[in-house]
């Protein structure tokens, strides 16, 4: 039987590779010396990390701390980092993607003539793996680590996925289910005759676009990422954004929530800072729901949804991050929220009419191009 | 501009169409003939719920209860029956969709001349909604209702979605979203060469099958509903193994959870008994993980996570359930997951290695053909 002998590896998977054994050769030669064996790993507390004002991005500090072999508290996870080094260099020799969840399983043994385990529980090892992604500067997905894939992408673009030729724009009611590893090796652009990007918070959100054959009138891509967007999502928007050109528009709830999404696509995560140089989009713009737009919509007081303490306290936190601290509009924005004391829903326009959304609220905001930065 | 004027409805949107439309017209006829207007509701409660032992499906009993307009205690809940029953008529009518927030949106509205509202909260409208279900026996899909989509598919299929051609073998990585509505007005199955369809519990496990083409070796296809399936799993499910007559297997977490899941494509919910029948496949197969699995794969101690009172609890429930109390096997499978003392998640076969579970353990078990039922 043709078993996996030949693995075709990708330029990027052998740098990958590389850095992996450099880590590990920097450990042989310590030892070698008689050095006590230690790694060097980035600090991934607040402490160390930045908003970017020129580079528009949350980054990391330069602040290391070693981890040393021979030290009674970081023996163990000294071990561990080598052991998650070693299970990702495996996978990508193999030419092999697992979740960490898998990974965490793969790497799980009782450490013999102890009777410890490697790993106790998941969270142990996904810490060491985001110790290797900022030690080798390589996202997860480039250790071939993938995570449970959500959100969809319909639309004029066609992209090669794993070889297969996929035309977003014959892919019925369903679309494109975005994987969770999008990395050039994997996912190519085509062909895109596209103008721009419509991310939507909820894939039902996104169900009525699509159903109203949103993207084939105003020649754009629509994605949702069910919520929060998951890695592969930011990922694929942003390798879009800057491969492509395409300007995103967001279409989030009103509310903190929705607020904290936007934050997110834009200036990447706080416990992820490492990552936002390749998954922020600081172009990425707020098309809305808008506080104003309770009065300019005309809504019905039906569809009020009272702001709640928690979110009043979010709102506040929100307001206070650097990259909005400084933004008028937002300030207003954040303000009127507060002052309305509720929140709305994108569905909340289905009470103007089902397709008040795409007909109506969308369009006049693109004609307009006034949107929140 | 070319609006939605004319909308090409299915056969069975003309017939949902008459079932509402008699509704109403039985309100209309008892009014002209000055008797209170009613409708009957079958009961929707576990006491009008059985399992039906030739069907091997839960079904719901015959009960009904009356909902009048002159009865304190029920006007309101008459008035939101009429509601729903107008909005998904207009549904319908304008060929579009929305979800179940969407709708309830579309109908909340303050009622003239007094202060109150049509609906207050969500849960007062899916009850409703739940309601119109029973009362015209039609799925919510059929009254144009979605949910969020989960789940993907790939494999040896060739559907049409909306016109579209999907074929289920060039869907690289990513793979091809399930919609939430996937009745036959939407989806057709156009070719099929596959033999059987695998169904798995979560994404990150149906990734590693797909990416060893699981389903091009052994011919089938590949499912996957993130977790319990989403109702448009569930229908694809249905339809792919009665009108194509495709066996399902099921790959599940060795936990209650997993024995749940399987229960419920097997039987249907508790919850909605009334979509059994177009939703349950009594048919389908319990291919793993099972609780001798431990011993006869030669795990490692390390894959162990031990049950909690919680779990424990569950599994009892279960092993009670009228499907399950006459099986000799299930409660020998289940008996040996509390002797065990311990679960088993699908991925813990990682220990043995990263393909064990596609090019050993589920080949193994589709040549002995020994499943549980």
């Amino acid at each position: 039987m043709a078993k996996n002998t030949e693995v075709k590896l990708s330029k990027r998977d052998i740098q990958t590779l590389e850095n992996l054994t450099n880590m590990a050769e920097i450990v042989i030669k310590q030892a070698k010396r008689k050095k006590d064996p230690a790694v060097n790993i980035p600090v991934r507390a607040l402490s160390n990390v930045s908003f970017n004002e020129r580079k528009r991005i949350i980054e990391m500090g330069k602040r290391t701390s070693q981890r040393q072999l021979f030290n009674l508290s970081q023996a163990k996870s000294f071990m561990q980092t080598m052991l998650v080094a070693s299970g990702t260099k495996q996978l990508i020799e193999q030419g092999k993607s697992t979740s960490i969840r898998g990974l965490y399983y793969l790497l799980k043994h009782t450490i013999s003539g102890v009777k410890e385990e490697t790993f106790n529980e998941q969270g142990e090892c996904d810490t060491i793996i985001e110790d290797i992604e900022v030690i080798l500067n390589s996202l997860r997905e480039e250790l071939h680590l993938a995570a449970e894939n959500r959100g969809t992408m319909v639309g004029n673009i066609t992209v090669i996925d794993n070889g297969d030729e996929i035309d977003c724009t014959r892919m019925g009611s369903g679309g494109y289910a975005i994987p969770s590893i999008v990395e050039p090796n994997i996912i190519q652009f085509k062909k895109c005759t596209a103008q721009f990007i419509l991310h939507v918070e909820k894939g039902t959100v996104w169900q009525r676009f699509n159903e109203d054959k949103f993207w084939k009138k105003h020649s754009c891509i629509l994605t949702h990422g069910a919520g929060q967007p998951p890695r592969g999502v930011r990922r694929l928007l942003y390798r879009l954004h800057s491969e492509l050109k395409l300007p995103i528009y967001c279409l989030l709830d009103n509310d903190p929530w929705g607020y904290y999404i936007y934050s997110v696509i834009k200036q990447g995560s706080i416990n992820l800072a490492f990552e936002s140089q390749r998954m922020a989009i600081p172009e990425a713009k707020f098309l809305g729901l808008r506080s104003i737009d309770f009065a300019r919509c005309e809504l019905s007081d039906s569809v009020k949804i009272a702001l709640n303490d928690q979110d009043r306290k979010r709102a506040k936190q929100i307001a206070e991050y650097p990259w909005f601290v400084k933004k008028k509009a937002w300030q207003k924005e954040i303000e009127t929220m507060l002052t309305n004391g509720f929140k709305l829903e994108v569905e909340a326009l289905t009470n103007r009419d089902i397709s008040f959304v795409t007909e109506q609220y969308v369009p006049q905001r693109l004609n307009e191009g006034n949107f929140l930065d």
